[in-house]
């Protein structure tokens, strides 16, 4: 499978592009844009979906749906919201196609359909779901709301790149109406520590935690929380938000409540979301030049036994002592493909699943069958061994949490040595041009300044982290007094 | 909460109506004809979701993702298809909105951002995944393709209705790839199995299988099989389809495989679903005058456990005991609420959980904590009895499935004594007119006798029961020989 894949080295982009598809993860679709995601890549999907889920739900949430159309009118009530998503967004203006009377075999828009009102196909939900708020909130005692949604949104994107920035793509969004400003920061918070524990403990992918600078706020939001990554070309991927919206939803749709004493109050409110874009930074944080590199407790499949055997005697022989293995493996919840097709040599399965990024791989030969023995495979490492089949299952329960930690400490190495301190802008520029990574550097809080820097290097502010140190010091473009240093990068 | 609450005989779809909206389930939204899905609503969804998806993948299905959108051009492809859902979808035709230059708080859509090619959005995704599966499907090795998708689709409908008949709705849609005919057709009716067990041992609804006949069947299908149901109003319910789709998108878009022997041939289709529907097919199957009934397998709160108390020191002595009592039954994988709010009364909460059809309430008390009992209520029969607190756990496990069984049963019963056979026009009418249900008749076979019946008493052919009965008779509407009964009633 390995063969015409382009090396990390020679071309990270392509190398990216060519994994994905190689992979069977997705694939461009017939529509500008907008990707097919694939069963393997789906089923990597699935199992976010359902630790995220099963993490919001422990933290008190419930899921809802909201409609995929905002009309336009409710789309122009937050003015910055409008502002930001209005440039690219999918535009329904008519509601029935009719047959070509020049050509029976061609549809044609049907004129005499036009909506009176255009709808926007949605590219976050913020205005649809606080107009429906209002009808759900009189007093105190509805608050707080607590929902989330699983659905497709759509972006206009002129760049597109499968996971990473896609027309159409799938998340989450949560939306949160709090009768107090304090509680709808503590969620805003409590939700970034969700995606932030959640990205290192099942994508094994370290993050920074910290807020966005104005210019890279939501468009709508008071502030904006966000969890960045690093990947292995050294730019940054912004892998989750969580935004504290303040009051300005509440006044945009009218939201008020009755407090205890009988006072109108406008709510306040929380949105926060994560993407299909998480298996794109899960690719780039693991995967190397022999393909995919799957942190077990992602993988669709953790561990597949493939049988090395001559004739239908010996595979039956295999496949008996495997139904054995398979069940004790699957009794800890271990998930286990065992692949006996007969129309492949073990040698391609190797590589395909090694492609694949399957944790572990189990072998099974006549020789095993004499020594009670397998060959276990380690997809992270590339190490192989010799083991005995006896507690075979607890053996590799324990391997797959070796893998899940190493994963992530080999990450989180990976970023220590790729993030820097510059104190001056020659510095700066420097290590941006070369090693790239997260740059540490003082900024003197200026949109003006960040801009400027955006412009001559293309790296962005990406985060202030949370609980950053104060230090003096002079912002390394300016020269001005700044209290604190911020975290630097290129991005995705 | 039954206040002001339509009864079912003074009108049954205003009663359904009002249960949708005072159940909590869902609501219209500002986009006509879409609706809210609110989170008990969503809850029940999402039940309905995971045992599906679970069959689906026992039976070696995977889930994948497809655009939302469909180029024109792909629709135009099948031309069944295409006539079938022209006529009712929504057409995006621009990509971006601008502020409008005479005033400057409005947005207007962006003449300069006309798409080349109009996009549909997706009412049923056969064109968008045969486009694909032909990228997909080489060789008989390939095949077959078994993929699901759960989406939004949208079709635009002139009359709704909350969850039957929604502009936008959500639903699963299998889509699948096979080399033969027979293989294809085994998949049509294997699907149509798994739907039928899931209506009937989870939804609690008896259905009929049954095969559409040539005018009701779905736009491109060589055969729709389909499961039916009866409402209590005596209407039937289409609650799931099958399609047989023969090898008409497979040469709509050109995909064919190479056998073994080297031939190149058109692969067979199959294509089915179900939606967001089933949920207004549960509502009308077992609810009452008092509100939602829910079976217990779908049911998002099977018990409900409400405390009886006065004073914070007596509700202090129930919790504990409650703690208890809430483990055990969790233990036995059964949802269980204890709503010990203080800003409600028991009664409230009574009336409340009545009406939103949790199947089993519990209520302790004082006198429950002297005595060691409880105070057991069922929701399907009304029936209330204490009994003692041990063993509770699995009392409440037995109650639970006789309460499920009870409920298929009633609704079973139901749908014989409202099926009815009428051999004479006159008494078809006269069924059709009062008592409604199924009416099983001969029919000549035309389309134009289902028309003119349909025409004139509202009914029309549900469908050709599977394995049904050859019988020798005379239509009842021409008199021409007929060689089955056929199912005929008024539908939503």
């Amino acid at each position: 499978m390995a063969k015409n894949f382009t090396s990390r080295d020679e071309d990270y982009s392509q190398w990216y592009n060519e994994l994905v598809i190689k992979a069977d993860l997705a694939e461009h679709s017939a529509v500008r844009g907008c990707m097919v995601i694939k069963p393997y890549g789906y089923a990597i999907w699935e199992k976010i979906q359902a630790q995220l889920d099963k993490m919001f739900k422990e933290t008190g949430h419930v899921n809802a749906y909201f409609p995929l159309f905002v009309p336009k009118s409710l789309f122009e009530a937050e003015e910055k919201n409008a502002e930001g998503f209005a440039k690219e967004c999918a535009v329904v203006t008519h509601y029935r196609l009719k047959t070509d009377p020049n050509d029976k075999t061609k549809l044609i828009v049907d004129p005499e359909a036009k909506l009176e009102e255009e709808l926007i196909v949605r590219p976050t939900s913020e205005a649809i779901i606080w107009k429906t708020y209002k009808g759900w909130i009189q007093s105190y005692r509805d608050l707080p709301i607590l929902c989330n949604q699983w659905a497709n949104v759509v972006r206009w994107e002129m760049r597109t790149r499968l996971f990473l920035r896609t027309t159409e793509f799938l998340w989450q969004e949560g939306h949160t109406a709090h009768a107090t400003k304090n509680e709808a920061i503590t969620e805003t918070k409590q939700m970034l520590d969700v995606y932030a524990d959640f990205a290192e403990n099942f994508m094994a992918m370290p993050v920074l935690k910290g807020v966005k600078t104005e210019s890279e706020r939501f468009a709508g939001a008071i502030n904006t929380y966000c969890i960045e990554a690093l990947m292995q070309d050294g730019k940054a991927l912004q892998a989750g938000t969580s935004h504290f919206l303040g009051q300005n939803f509440a006044k945009a749709f009218d939201v008020k409540y009755a407090t205890k004493e009988g006072k109108q109050e406008y709510v306040w409110a929380t949105s926060w979301g994560v993407s299909t874009r998480l298996i794109g930074g899960l690719i780039m944080t693991h995967s190397d030049d022999d393909g995919l590199v799957l942190p077990p407790n992602l993988a669709p499949i953790q561990v597949v036994i493939v049988p090395i055997y001559k004739g239908e005697e010996q595979l039956a022989q295999i496949s008996e002592q495997v139904t054995v293995i398979k069940a004790e493996l699957e009794a800890k919840g271990i998930s286990v493909k065992y692949d006996d097709r007969d129309t492949y040599k073990p040698g391609f399965k190797f590589a395909e699943y090694e492609f694949k990024g399957v944790p572990v791989r189990l072998a099974i030969g006549p020789r095993d069958m004499e020594n009670g023995t397998i060959e276990v495979a380690r997809r992270d490492t590339k190490e192989k061994e010799i083991l005995q089949q006896k507690d075979i299952a607890s053996k590799i329960e324990h391997l797959l949490e070796n893998i899940q930690n190493n994963l992530l400490q080999k990450a989180i190495d990976f970023r220590e040595s790729n993030t820097h301190k510059a104190d001056t802008w020659d510095e700066f520029k420097k290590i941006i041009k070369n090693k790239a990574g997260f740059v540490i550097a003082h900024w003197d809080g200026t949109k003006e300044t960040e801009e400027r820097i955006k412009k001559e290097t293309k790296a962005t502010i990406r985060c202030i982290p949370l609980n950053n140190p104060l230090e003096e010091g002079k912002c390394i473009f300016s020269g001005n007094p700044s209290t604190q240093r911020v975290v630097f990068a290129k991005s995705y």
